[in-house]
């Protein structure tokens, strides 16, 4: 393969579906970067416009998704597929890489978690009603449409690039790694303006259990879409049409056997 | 068995154990992620009411938890199973994964060296009287245990998704990292309400040396139970039944060979 | 090998080239660890004396990039080999391991993904006007084009060092996690001087759509100098040269083999 | 194996070496463990008491060190070993597993490696003075170099088990983010303390430049004293005896083979 490229010449290169694929993968992921980093600077601006929440809270809700969505992807991961958000399962199932029924049970599980979940932390905290999600004061309905579907579609890219894309053979570390980090940047971003949950299920038991619904249609709404799109153009833009379907089926849902690791 | 599971009807997958399993992992990750990510909403607001603690020493008090136990679960996962918490050997115990004489060995071993550290640290420190745990002002004994149990019993699920359960193999570098994560995280959750410690030498090294056993009890109590509660659970309900025994056994208290990295 | 290493004569081992090459990795190592370390201390040194950023601000800069570098990376890197910086295919084409119609490609994708973030950033946000980079106030240019040669230096070395150098094999997850690493410990030095791009393409977009373009050919000159440096220093002095080219190519930018997981 | 202890009668099972080496790794990684959380704790009373420095800033500081030595040791690893601090290359020559000879070149190396980190921090930060390391206001020097030889202690123990191990087989990702991550940690400790470096190289390239030499013994004599104790713990309290010598001067300094990894 290295040989065969090398000794193409310079037009046959350019037009090579290898070369537009690695293109189209630059673009997307220096995407993801720079929404990040600049965002997380302009973030800054708005929380201090604001004085919603300092900086070092922000580090500290961040971290707390990060580190705890490793744990939950690495836990389930080699037994569900370590969706663990109803919109990571919704671009598995748009990609076709899980049937409506599976995608079913999952919902219903994700959503009964976070549900059980809002309950035992107003349990265990005498009774603090969970804030869940909404739009910071300041900021339109749309915007933070846009802001989740964005947000969402660079964390769907992530999941399909790093745990779903048939070429990685096994899942390793670097799928939760890189799912759980997404997740914290994205926060560092989206944080003072929406609150960027990326996460109906995130947001949906918290609203329940705090009974605070305004806005919610945003974190369903927003996230379905952006994870949709990234499913459609991964699926259709970067894996290889010659991949046979059912090899692609491999890494979403399927347990691994312990000689993939 | 990805081909038989999409040539199954939709009724046979409906009630094949593997969609249980896979739906009940995606609910105890999903529940685990929640807990933590709303949580260490609440856990700020708690802060700001209290003004205990600010934001950026309770991100630097988890970091330099999951760092450190991060480097301590690494430095003895290949040697004896990177147990680190007594309240996971006891968890292992309860799944009958270690004999009751190397508990007892490792609960020694682990309250030895938490009180040396505490020792030391008051030496280094010139006599600073370490802190241990206690309840926050305004949080009530029981709603503290119920925290630790919670806080517990994501930990050990954590534990025994990436380190003992048999289908994994190899311990790699995911089980520590998992392990040290859902630690930090929880610790962001916790923290400003009963501490976080989900450990019982990490409170009682600090207790006997500062000598402070206020709620003392709860520390051992609350963590002992969620790890149980963990052990069964993931026993019973997420590892096949067709795994024989002897193999169930590999992962926790066996120094690996070589050839398992 | 070792046995061989062993009973040489300590005249031969001190001039072996694999003693030599040893102590240059780690003298570049040290000085990589020194300069973030040290250089950590004296930003925010600069920042109480500046007042322009409190340090939770900082830390929040730093992680996003980090961790959207590591996902951006990740997703990246067995299609495309990870680049997301036009520094770094600078530094691949000074070695030699990328064709100039290739790096050509990788570039313009590289800033239309940092455009279009900067585009979507200011709709979400609902106008507000992208930061970009500039130098801060009392640091002179061309002390802010050293620091930019500096950093860039440091990154690019540790993208051959882990990425790129033919005995690694395969990329695995340490090289995206040490070339985000780097990138998240160098804004903690370098931010509160000149914003620490490191990134021509993560400067570029945000000072098109933000209109800043004060001090911003630092950000091309700086970054394509340090990684064209690192580039030569370590193709010719760490890469022992009877590795046959072709299979130097191997890492860069050739997708790779799932078996190579 | 497993099948043998299991077998195996209470008597001889509790003298058997292997479970007096787990009890004995379970020991250590909670002392590390416990020193670094509770130790934390009183580093942050230590600051808000001195006001010197900030949370946020400790954080920032404690991450630039992790991150920055993530790449470092990742860098060099599999050229020299990784060792990037001259104590650990004193701990490795203790241990028998690096020669005098090699042991000069590396510890002039990394030397020279701090020397010039630290002119070129003056030089783009236009003069600022660096900081290296001293003991805090209202700590003692003997005090000082306890938590010193402890801090070095935890980083070469876990140097040790991570990357030294014969029974590793291979160095991987563990090893290096188990290093950083213990740096990382005990910065959050002794940093308010003494400034916890931990590296003979880290204090001297910014203690000649900065011409700053009070209290400079102590970080030479305490990393030494730490890092050799647990070179010689290590070697003769956890390894077995009957690894064959030759092999454990494996992972050290010998480059990896790609198969390796």
């Amino acid at each position: 393969m290295p040989i065969r490229r090398y000794v193409m010449g310079r037009g046959e290169e350019a037009f090579h579906p290898d070369s537009i694929r690695a293109a189209v993968s630059e673009f997307l992921s220096t995407f993801i970067f720079v929404f990040a980093g600049e965002g997380s600077i302009l973030a800054l601006g708005k929380m201090y416009t604001e004085k919603a929440l300092a900086a070092g809270g922000l580090v500290a809700i961040a971290l707390a998704h990060a580190l705890a969505l490793f744990a939950a992807v690495a836990s389930s991961m080699n037994v569900s597929g370590g969706h663990v958000n109803p919109a990571v399962t919704f671009g598995a199932l748009v990609g076709g890489r899980i049937s409506v029924l599976r995608a079913l049970y999952y919902w219903i599980a994700q959503l009964l978690g976070s549900i059980v979940a809002s309950l035992l932390l107003r349990l265990a905290t005498d009774g603090m009603r969970p804030m869940g999600f909404s739009v910071a004061a300041g900021v339109g309905e749309l915007h933070s449409l846009l802001m989740e579907i964005v947000l969402t579609f660079g964390l769907m890219y992530t999941v399909y690039a790093t745990a779903i894309d048939p070429k990685r053979g096994s899942l390793g570390t670097i799928a939760p790694l890189a799912i759980a980090f997404i997740v914290g940047a994205n926060i560092l971003v989206g944080g003072p303006f929406d609150g960027a949950a990326m996460n109906p299920a995130r947001a949906f038991g918290p609203a329940l259990v705090g009974w605070r619904w305004h806005n919610h249609w945003i974190y369903w709404v927003g996230p379905f879409a952006g994870a949709g799109l990234a499913g459609l153009i991964y699926e259709f833009g970067i894996i290889p049409a010659d991949v046979p379907p059912i090899h692609q089926h491999h890494a979403v849902h399927q347990p691994l056997a312990p000689e993939d690791y």
